[in-house]
């Protein structure tokens, strides 16, 4: 059978295929379920506090005694609390002024996304079959501790450079996550270095250049992108946008109608929400981003501008401002239950490979 | 088997695959060849005088019985002829004063690469089995003509609603061209609104909203790739810098080495060279233009600019400003002879899909 892949082996699931952890968006609902259905579940952990990456996990264990992700952002410190390019104001200022909001002051301020000691010892404590990483890695202490306690590995890849930079720190499984991925880009780097490789394309290349199994993400929003992504060499999916439709995600209702509602044309990259690039609906705000030649806070620094305004859309049920997240193919998703979506899913790729 | 669709029953060869064409860059020996092998070969010929177009049709003919599809541009006329960006001339003139090459003059010229009269006729002479458009499709009298003499008429689109619109001017197949692909972008408009869709996430959604075959294309470098496309949905595949690996290709050497030693992360879009959006090797001359909010000559007239720099990497040998096009999967080409390649490619689809 098409499922019984080296990914699927070694993460002791049913089926190779991962539903993407979306910080701020998943659910315990959505994550359990997904694992309960023989795939692997994933929980963005990144902006959770440690009481809450025990919650989590203690929910999770509720749903489902299979395996799950917890997922988790590795990046270095912002090093521009203090410095606000002049540009950035002058885009802003407008905004703030037109919805009479306090422009932020700085030094700005932003909750630690980064893996934290404290975060180690939670995980470690908690022993999730996988752990993933966004943005690189962190440390080798970390990740040795984490091996340590039986944890497999997994992080995001959109070159097949940084493939190789992670097979050569250990990890067990590789995300070549593609151009049409909606969410942050796993990008190690925040600069103009960002050829964008689609799925397509990526997923070979990096095949051909590690030994680790190669979990296909981006574009991929029914069985045939399934099927194809196998065919391309991969050993697994990762689906984010598909889910996005499953009610289960409890997505506010304008972003609920913007899946509904998806085209392939909507998103584009923009780092003007949090920092980094990150692939999301076009809208008023991301438009004035642009032109981003200008240098802005750091990752997470640029919450601090976003935020406001993302809250006054949210107040009004808007689009204007909207931080609404998702990929090139958000529009195949179904709008059904997770585990009916999923039969349906399994039933496609059944179809389409065991010919 | 797999290579029976509507697609390869439609234009009459073995195998639902063409062979992409590539103006300037192809050859007669490339396209005869691949012809001969069950393949549509195709020659791009926007660029060719009414002469060279009898030339090349009768040197296909030589080579060949085998259907083939000659390519043409469709688009509307550059109007600026007269005014030139300051900021185009501050960028550029630093280069043409190193190289001691005297700086255009406006008004600028370019040959005229656009669906001519002229040119209709003498297709409707040559009667080639299909007829290829880029950028869009010449006026209803030249699609009415060329369906009079029993051309079938293909078109790239890079956008569901790109694919619609050629359903609805009576195309009988569409090119669903995804970010990856090499060479001039096939959209429509020139503007800030192309949103980059990925092969990937393209071809499904395409194939969803139109009845017409579907060729997939971007990305598509080996037996994997065609794979994947046919369970995308599409009817066949286009591939283009696949064969830039090809001797029959006879590309520069310095072009050549590029395409032997391409990685995945060497291109970019730029309309640097021509105007429109093409993916090229990324360089000294196209890193000049990553802030392109200035407005450029439209297409073709920026190659006004843009030719005497590459004639001067051409005689130097270099990349600096040299118009290497190809796509993000270039790598995955063999350097084979075009017969050899394609057998290769075969066997692999075969294993793949034949299971």
């Amino acid at each position: 059978m098409w499922y019984h892949t080296v990914f699927s082996e070694l993460v002791n699931t049913k089926y190779p295929m991962v539903q993407a952890p979306m910080a701020g968006i998943g659910t315990t609902a959505l994550a359990g379920t997904v694992s309960e259905c023989g795939l692997l579940g994933s929980m963005g952990c990144a902006e959770m506090t440690v009481p809450q990456l025990y919650d989590t996990a203690l929910t999770l264990r509720e749903i489902t005694d299979a395996p799950f992700n917890l997922n988790f952002f590795a990046h270095s410190e912002p090093d521009n609390y203090h410095q606000v390019d002049s540009v950035l104001i002058e885009t802003l200022t407008p905004l703030y002024e037109k919805h009479s909001l306090p422009f932020p002051k700085v030094p700005l301020s932003a909750e630690n996304t980064s893996f934290t000691e404290e975060k180690l010892k939670a995980v470690l404590e908690i022993k999730p079959k996988v752990i993933s990483f966004h943005f690189g890695l962190p440390d080798t202490h970390a990740l040795d501790a984490l091996r340590n306690e039986g944890c497999l590995i997994l992080c995001s890849a959109t070159t097949v450079d940084e493939a190789v930079y992670l097979e050569k720190r250990g990890v067990d499984a590789i995300i070549a996550q593609g151009w049409e991925a909606g969410g942050h880009r796993g990008s190690f780097k925040v600069d103009n270095s960002d050829a964008g490789i689609g799925t397509m394309a990526l997923v070979p290349q990096i095949v051909d250049k590690v030994r680790l199994p190669v979990i296909a993400a981006g574009g991929i929003g029914d069985g045939r992108g399934i099927a194809a992504a196998m065919l391309l060499g991969a050993s697994g999916v990762q689906m984010g946008s598909a889910f996005l439709g499953c009610p289960e995600t409890a997505l506010p209702e304008a972003y609920a109608t913007a899946i509904r509602q998806a085209l392939e044309t909507d998103t584009r990259l923009t780092r003007g929400f949090s920092g980094r690039p990150a692939r999301a609906q076009q809208n008023l705000y991301t438009r004035s981003f642009l032109d981003q030649s200008f240098k802005l806070p750091n990752f997470p620094l640029m919450y601090e501008y976003s935020e406001p305004l993302i809250d006054v859309s949210t107040a009004n049920g808007d689009d204007k401002y909207a931080y609404h997240l998702y990929g090139q193919a958000a529009s195949l998703n179904r709008g059904l239950p997770a585990a009916q979506f999923i039969e349906g899913l399994i039933n496609e790729v059944n179809k389409l490979l065991n010919r």
